[in-house]
């Protein structure tokens, strides 16, 4: 097996791999990076067992293959010595032992390989129902709801994200039972339906590997696995077994009282009043009186106390109304929208309320008050 | 206890007096800042035992004093409090309470202030001994020597700064018996005779503090302490007790070859080939041959081997010589020259050799070789 690459390229795309290598020595040739070598393209591949990617490389300008074959290359040093070297060309020659020798300029590295007979065989299953969305509103609908998934495993299924595909709509849902974020994508034609639960952590090492542009990412779903193929890459990641809450129940249509904010103005008041929680706890009380005017205020035994005067661009009906709630939670939901003004709808002092943005179109925010006073 | 202060002013001296903030819960009201407010000028202090940092804030027009009083208030909550609001100015009002009322715009903050009978009292010391130096020397004194200092308490001393005033000459020296740094620096005129050994951790906090200009800082040295004395802050620290080693007799002045290299290629080499080296021991070799060739090269029993040529600016005796040491000792000690072009001096295989750059007057490396081949 020989052959060389350009080292920019190889780069690119060795990065993009490495969100799928495992750190862990359960399976250590799950440490390697899996090459296949053809004629005239190289397959990379890296898996820890969750998630699984293969990046396709063609590029008949900056590689050259003299002799196919494959090898598994140890993620972490290959990576390492490829950021490092300032070549451009770098030259792949490997040995019956498993040793891969890399020439860079006047460096000259042998590095053991791992043994490509213990390297799984990893399908990367595509499917007749699929779905495709552009690369910028799939890392939307990524970033707008996993944030709210649980990090707790006593309910595994809350640690993931509902992608319900119906009729010409996809709904996204993510819930810790705190606080809930749904966003629902509307589709020019019917979609195949589709109903699944993804890790919420395989979607945001997703996010962190397609940019933000139109291309489109195709998205196959099998029974127990989904495959996202984005220009030469292919994601893939298991699904999360069993049944996820029916939410729409829980989310409030009716309001006692809906209140208008410049949304930076709030995190910042919120961001401010919150220094005094604890870290535990961060609870932050909201009032609204009569007169339209708010207050949010927190209070901590160790600490003391802070309060301050919020301005509201409007209020559906003033009255006398206090709640308290996470200031994360609430912080984490204000920072998905893309609007500029907010508006926060409360059903009732002890009851669920959601936060709504003019221009963030079907994206729900929908936090779990606590009892404060 | 009242008075008006600039937001921005008063954000500058927390976070210089914050250096010296104590997160150890041994004695408490070290956690805090203690502020001194007197008619046209406030000092504000904090302490962890070793450092202490006085700040003194004298301005007319970003400053207003309506009562005169001191308190303390915890430093991390007050630092994170003013970064935190948008407000131009800031009110502080005291109550007999210990509690703090900060006013700034809209916000209203009720911080429990620690009780300032505990804060202990800090004494300043000024001496007649005492040295002057441009803020932009003072740095490179410590840049280029603390890093050598020993991180082991083994032997104290050596997790100390030596410092010797003699003639018309100050002589900084740091090591941990591996390797050592030592710069030179000189005066118009004679100093006070001084010899001193200052903790390396207050050092390099010095140097976080102290901005590259030609601001004048006096050092004034006592039995026991050194104060540095810059513009309006006062730092100060505890010595450290003993006798520091006698270095001068192992710095070589003979050698058997100088090999002289572009800096910058160097430390690239260096920092490629120690990639397979391992993390306690990164051993790198190095070969120089009769033809004035060099070949610099890593070998680990898990990763693999690497070798790189190296371009020779200049041998003064070419001849076949070989020698191994800690690349991350090494990579340190270049990163110390401000030269663009480094000369290595070596005097044996298996003894010290010291690093010398054009531009970098009075500055020797020394590092220890270790026996690998």
């Amino acid at each position: 097996m020989n052959f060389t690459i350009n080292r920019d390229l190889l780069l690119q795309n060795l990065n993009s791999v490495s969100k799928a290598l495992s750190n862990k020595v359960q399976m250590p040739v799950l440490t390697g990076i899996k090459f296949d070598v053809f004629k005239d393209n190289i397959l990379i591949t890296a898996s820890n067992g969750e998630i699984s990617i293969q990046s396709k490389i063609v590029n008949p300008g900056q590689l050259k293959v003299q002799d196919e074959g494959s090898f598994v290359a140890p993620g972490k040093y290959l990576i390492d010595l490829v950021r490092k070297t300032e070549a451009k060309d770098i030259d792949f020659i490997t040995y019956e032992d498993n040793s891969i020798k890399i020439l860079a300029d006047k460096s000259n590295f042998t590095l053991k390989g791992l043994d490509k007979e213990n390297y799984p065989i990893i399908s990367f299953t595509e499917s007749p129902q699929l779905i495709t969305i552009d690369a910028t509103n799939l890392k939307q609908l990524i970033r707008k709801t996993t944030f709210a998934a649980s990090i707790s495993e006593a309910r595994m299924i809350l640690t993931g994200v509902y992608f319900q595909a119906k009729d010409n709509k996809m709904q996204v849902v993510a819930t810790d039972s705190f606080r809930l974020a749904k966003k629902v994508m509307e589709f020019t034609s019917p979609l195949q339906p589709v109903e699944v639960v993804i890790p919420s952590k395989s979607l945001e090492e997703l996010n962190k590997i397609i940019d933000e542009n139109e291309e489109i990412v195709e998205i196959h779903f099998t029974k127990t696995k989904v495959l996202f193929k984005y220009k030469d890459l292919k994601y893939q990641t298991r699904l999360i077994d069993g049944t996820f809450p029916r939410v729409d129940a829980i989310i409030p249509t009716q309001f006692l009282t809906s209140v208008k904010f410049n949304k930076n103005d709030l995190i910042s008041s919120i961001e401010r009043v919150s220094i005094f929680t604890n870290i535990d706890s961060n609870i932050v009380k909201f009032a609204l009186r009569a007169d339209k005017t708010v207050e949010i205020a927190s209070t901590s035994n160790e600490i003391g106390d802070a309060k301050e005067e919020l301005n509201v661009i409007d209020c559906s009906s003033p009255m006398q109304f206090q709640i308290a709630f996470s200031s994360k939670y609430f912080l984490e939901a204000l920072r998905s929208f893309n609007s500029s003004e907010v508006t926060i709808n409360f059903t009732g002092e002890i009851k669920p309320f959601i936060i709504t943005g003019e221009y963030d179109h079907n994206l729900i925010q929908l936090i779990l008050p606590v009892r404060a006073f």
